[in-house]
């Protein structure tokens, strides 16, 4: 059991580190569910969560608003969000067109999927991942060549197995990490798309990644980590297991969707990413300062809520409210 | 990041170190819970866990009838369980008197609580926590006098806070962990019993009591480590991730109700031990052996469903069912 006392306290003398807690619901959450959230309803929701202390949030799709009508006013979104003081704000991103609509819109981060699953990927972006890697190139020269600042974010989608396909060979996981570097990506994240990852997995594939990365340096623009994002969901209960065990491997920066709504419609069963709340209260609860507030996030999640009447909202922590001790401390 | 890689390393070799998951729903389950179920009911329960694989269950407390009428069969179940081939007997024992009763009942172990928290001590014991270490030494001789085998496990519960006390203090934990051990105990476990721990403070603290533990030396009965077990609720939803904490600080033996009911009577809002069909999968996940049968636990929580129908029940696995990955590996 000593085994593990220094990584243990090295690990925790970093408890002080921040962490980076990313608000998803308004993209991934919202489009997992069938029903349009009117925009009013949006905006509320993105000035509660920047009230709330989330200062990264994903506000929706450049995606054909044909395939995704309940994402279609992504600009007017990311215009009100780009008017938040401090917000760093993001959109997803799955292809060139998609891409120049976010460079236009003056979004500070794009977020592009890549399957680690190629079934997946075919399923859901009708592309193979080293078709993807291609396009990921592309937006990196449209990028530059437009003057752009706007980050390139690479998801890596079911990096820990995949409903359709099954297992996903970590070999090919830490190859797409690489390759989405080597094609300028200036971030990576890793997703739990199905919730099928176990901490065990999450901790070991995401060191390995971290060895990927590391020689590619740190982001020149603001001196943050290449392997960034942890994404996942608790279809199966281990959801805050993971963050624990990815933010044990060096990760500060998780996706998180408020009410722990979400899924991925190209995955039967993958509903739930782990709610705001209760990552907040996770990282809150082992004194890892997210800049959150507990009370303001529970208060956004009962607005939710109530504007998704009738969709099922997911999460623990909102039941039982904060411990005693946590009272006391706050 | 890769601060954690040796350990983490080292801890995931020893992954097919087998885990022991202990069934104690037939006793800090039915406790919690006002109504009693026929002992025709337990005795199913009883086998039925026996049948999926468990090899210890915790099959009631030699408590007086008239506090716990729902617990007054703990002699006769402990007299079925000890014909179940291959499997350890225990029981839960407040006091002497319990203690007697145990001996005589042939229970291969007896569990004496002993609360860190002296506001809960007075609670649910009606005595300090020092007047309990005295017990247990009482208890010691008793055993020793009786000629009797009895394994002494002492379970340290709100080892991680209170609900009436508030903050418990990690070095009054080491202290009373240290006396039961002097007092005779031949294990002592930690228990969260009201959902208050995060993953960074269960890995710390067993850190610190296994270095408390390591002089007194393995049990020389059976070679067992004297820190031995987690006991976990999922009252804020990190039920599992302190489990997966536990595990990595080296802890093999965890407490788990089926269906995640129980709790504790003195500690409000302390609803649901982890569930012991969630930590069968958690362990199988991480490739750690426990001769489960997840199919036959999730038919007995199905059964406890509907012996308890109304009760409010716990648990994520039972949901979506296992990864198609892991159906693919078994």
């Amino acid at each position: 059991m000593e085994r593990n006392q220094p990584a243990g306290a090295a690990a925790f003398q970093d408890a002080a580190d921040p962490a980076i807690v990313r608000e998803v619901g308004l993209r991934d959450g919202l489009q997992s569910i069938a029903r349009t959230l009117p925009t009013a309803a949006k905006l509320q929701w993105l000035h509660a969560a920047h009230a709330a202390g989330l200062r990264e949030i994903e506000v929706g799709s450049f995606v054909p608003p044909r395939l995704m009508p309940q994402l279609a006013d992504t600009a007017e979104l990311v215009r009100a969000a780009l008017a938040l003081p401090g917000l760093t704000v993001s959109v997803l991103v799955p292809n060139i067109k998609g891409a120049e609509r976010a460079i236009e819109s003056g979004a500070h981060a794009m977020l592009l999927p890549l399957s680690a699953s190629h079934a997946h990927s075919l399923a859901n972006l009708r592309k193979t991942p080293d078709d993807v890697v291609r396009e990921i190139a592309g937006i990196r020269r449209l990028r530059d060549a437009a003057g752009s600042r706007c980050a390139i974010e690479v998801g890596l989608s079911t990096a820990f197995g995949c409903t359709i396909q099954g297992r996903v060979e970590p070999a090919e996981v830490l190859r797409l990490v690489r390759a989405a570097l080597d094609a300028g990506a200036e971030r990576v994240g890793l997703a739990d798309t199905v919730g099928y990852a176990d901490p065990r997995q999450v901790r070991e594939l995401f060191e390995r990644a971290f060895e990927v990365a590391r020689p590619y340096g740190v982001n020149s623009a603001n001196g943050e980590q290449r392997l960034a994002c942890g994404h996942f969901h608790d279809t199966r209960g281990l959801g805050l297991a993971n963050v624990f065990a990815a933010w044990e491997a060096g990760v500060r920066r998780f996706d998180t969707c408020t009410g722990g709504i979400g899924g991925c419609p190209h995955a039967p069963g993958a509903s739930g990413n782990v709610a705001t709340e209760d990552v907040a209260y996770l990282l809150a609860s082992m004194g890892v300062p997210t800049g959150l507030d507990f009370d303001a996030l529970i208060a956004l999640r009962g607005a939710v809520a109530g504007w998704l009447e009738g969709e099922p909202l997911h999460g623990h922590i909102w039941r039982a409210g904060l411990p005693k001790t946590m009272k006391e401390a706050a």
